[in-house]
């Protein structure tokens, strides 16, 4: 089939929101192998928005508009395809109930403009809102379908998932399968040059960045689901043969919730020690329900006397090493594991920048370190970027190292100490 | 003037990227006092391009177009432009000696492909890109001037700022006045609630959300710049009298950064104690420049056993109390200050959801506690939404509890006790 997206709403036209709504439904539809010919957006304007769908259903099989279906003066989606279509406008009793009755649970009670929201386009198939006034409206109009659909995410998104998926399956003779492949460690560029020319089939493969980490999207589509998961096994198994260690996972748990699984799977409990990455790693653990099974305790000591009161550091490793150095790095790993009793403590010290780079440890230095029972090993890496990157990534770093401890895949190059 | 906007690329039509251009081209447009009257998106398809373009022309007196510039076949946009309107291209020397300087600079050789960048519409003006190789291009093409640039959203700033900029001022003969006001404290909806029917005259008012902040843009328009700057005057003292101390600040400096300003400004050094919010105070203090000058030391105690050893938190305290309550708080407070030698401790405990809960003290519950050599001060709040949401409040609120304890403007009803 093909698809056209509108967009209505002057708040979108002069850029004081940008419109993510777009990119959702076209990614949704593309799942299922339909094309998206045209993307349009109008301000609040009951001509010009008329105008746009006309010429949208010259074109298109279906047509899914969102914004302007609001009780205000400035919502005309509905007005302007009756002008447009010539089409009668009725009052929906079930509609209207159903508006009360949204109102009544809120504690309000419904206004003469909500009851605007009740007039809809005659021969049109309501699509259920549960979360808000505005139903979604399916409608054959010029021989093309029209989706009408509120403009609040939240709203179109159940819309959509509840009555627009199921058509658009049966629209098309394509089975989707997809899987998604989450990758910590390297650069979306770095990713995307491993993976150029790499045969995938038919299999469309999407990048998502959600700093620091980048999600791979695979889909596969075949007239049979057992082609399509075949095809999409192949090209799973050749993108994780070109990224290796790369991709630590699939779905859509992301490195802290693994990691918290682990911890938990495996009965052991974390502190952690952080100087420049300033609570973020504590704070990237915590965001995890049900963190407090196993995370004790987080130290952000930037101060030298906090690393020697709280943590135990030596004065003379603090003198002689420095701040920024492996083996303070590995005296604040065991000093917060052994104070607060974990089986597993991690550090990093490091230089954020902008300031406080020297010659011999520049901005972006970076040492880690972890220690269990068995002993203290340490790493050291050089993140040269912005203050707000570094934190993130060199946070997620360590992260990672408490997870690839719990795997057994500690990363190489690790100076190692007996505890 | 009436503007369009076109964005070209599969990747936008398919839903792959969102399309942020739009909004950030729209919102400049809109600056000036000019009326952006659609935006239309199309794949790469010569034949949907050059209708795109044309129908553009007929509407509107300037299309901005992002996308299809570069070196591959699928970069359509000027070939779509050339047969549209049927102007000639043109090889460009001087674009295909910055084309290859720019090669050069990064150590590569310029490749054939790249040659097709230096095609360009007879009767352009090339607009200088300083960040890549595909230049923007400026022509006026059946009455309608069309500014071509890349989708790369850096290269689309610096082209857009330099060249696009000076032009949509000049074809306006308005003046723009813009001030930035911040807000914390209070959701959108209910600042957009007291903001309703407020007269701002024909000051356009727009929000941004940075959550847990609120942005509010005003901007003035005139024929002259003293008009303009008296109604933004206007306008922003209304908005500040019905806002009244949720606005906590104008301009660019976010509330971290202007916390960090204020105790640097009055020599004051900083701990925190943080339990729900898991690392989140430290990290947003830390995400500041500089902030080792005044951030001491963080503590993220989870368990009672880090309260009663890192912060001196009594057992009888926790055992009659409660790790959530204003005693405790107060006990993280004044330890976490006293034993790093700050002159402020802050801390906050409470139940970020969702366990944990009980009916006295259900999810949401929050204590908080400033600790200053001349006092304890305590607050309740109750911020029951989702974790991430409920951890990113609460932080900012205890940010916000130092900006004003430094400003001597303590919320009300705080419990206060000698120290």
């Amino acid at each position: 089939m093909r698809i056209e997206i509108i967009t209505t709403g002057d708040e979108v036209m002069q850029g004081v929101i940008v419109d993510s709504n777009t990119a959702w439904i076209a990614d949704r539809c593309a799942q299922f192998g339909h094309q998206v010919i045209r993307h349009e957006s109008v301000g609040d304007d009951l001509s010009a928005i008329g105008d746009v769908l006309r010429n949208a259903a010259k074109r298109a099989d279906a047509v899914m508009v969102t914004g302007g279906l609001g009780p205000t003066a400035d919502d005309l989606t509905v007005e302007a395809a009756s002008k447009a279509f010539q089409v009668k406008l009725i009052k929906d009793e079930d509609v209207l109930q159903g508006i009360s009755h949204f109102f009544q649970s809120v504690g309000h009670s419904t206004s003469s403009s909500n009851e605007k929201q009740a007039l809809i386009p005659e021969g049109s198939e309501i699509l259920k809102n549960k979360v808000g006034t505005a139903p979604g409206i399916k409608v054959k109009l010029n021989g093309c379908w029209f989706f009408f659909m509120p403009g609040v995410p939240k709203e179109l998104y159940q819309i959509f998932d509840d009555s627009v998926m199921p058509w658009l399956s049966d629209k098309s003779d394509q089975v989707a399968r997809e899987r998604v492949l989450r990758c910590f460690g390297e650069a979306e560029a770095s990713i995307d040059e491993k993976l150029q020319g790499l045969d995938l089939g038919d299999t469309r493969l999407s990048f998502r960045v959600m700093f620091p980490e980048i999600l791979l999207k695979l889909v596969a589509r075949s007239k049979s689901s057992a082609d399509a998961d075949r095809a999409l096994e192949i090209a799973v198994e050749r993108v994780r043969e070109k990224l290796g260690e790369t991709v630590y996972g699939e779905g859509y748990a992301s490195l802290s919730e693994i990691t918290g699984r682990l911890l938990r799977d495996n009965n052991a409990t974390l502190a952690v020690a952080e100087s420049c990455t300033g609570g973020l790693i504590a704070s990237m653990i915590t965001d995890i329900p049900g963190a407090s099974e196993y995370f004790l305790c987080g130290c952000v000591t930037y101060s030298n006397k906090s690393k020697m009161e709280l943590l135990g550091v030596g004065e003379e490793t603090l003198k002689v090493y420095g701040a920024v150095s492996a083996e303070t790095a590995m005296a604040m790993a065991k000093g917060v594991r052994v104070s607060n009793g974990a089986s597993m403590g991690v550090s990093v010290t490091g230089i954020a920048g902008p300031g406080g780079g020297t010659a011999e440890k520049p901005v972006g230095t970076v040492y880690m370190a972890l220690s269990t029972p068995d002993g203290i090993s340490s790493y050291k890496y050089s993140f040269n970027r912005d203050r707000v990157w570094f934190k993130q990534f060199a946070a997620a770093k360590v992260v990672d190292l408490v997870r690839r401890s719990l795997l057994g895949l500690l990363p190489e190059g690790g100076g190692r100490d007996e505890n």
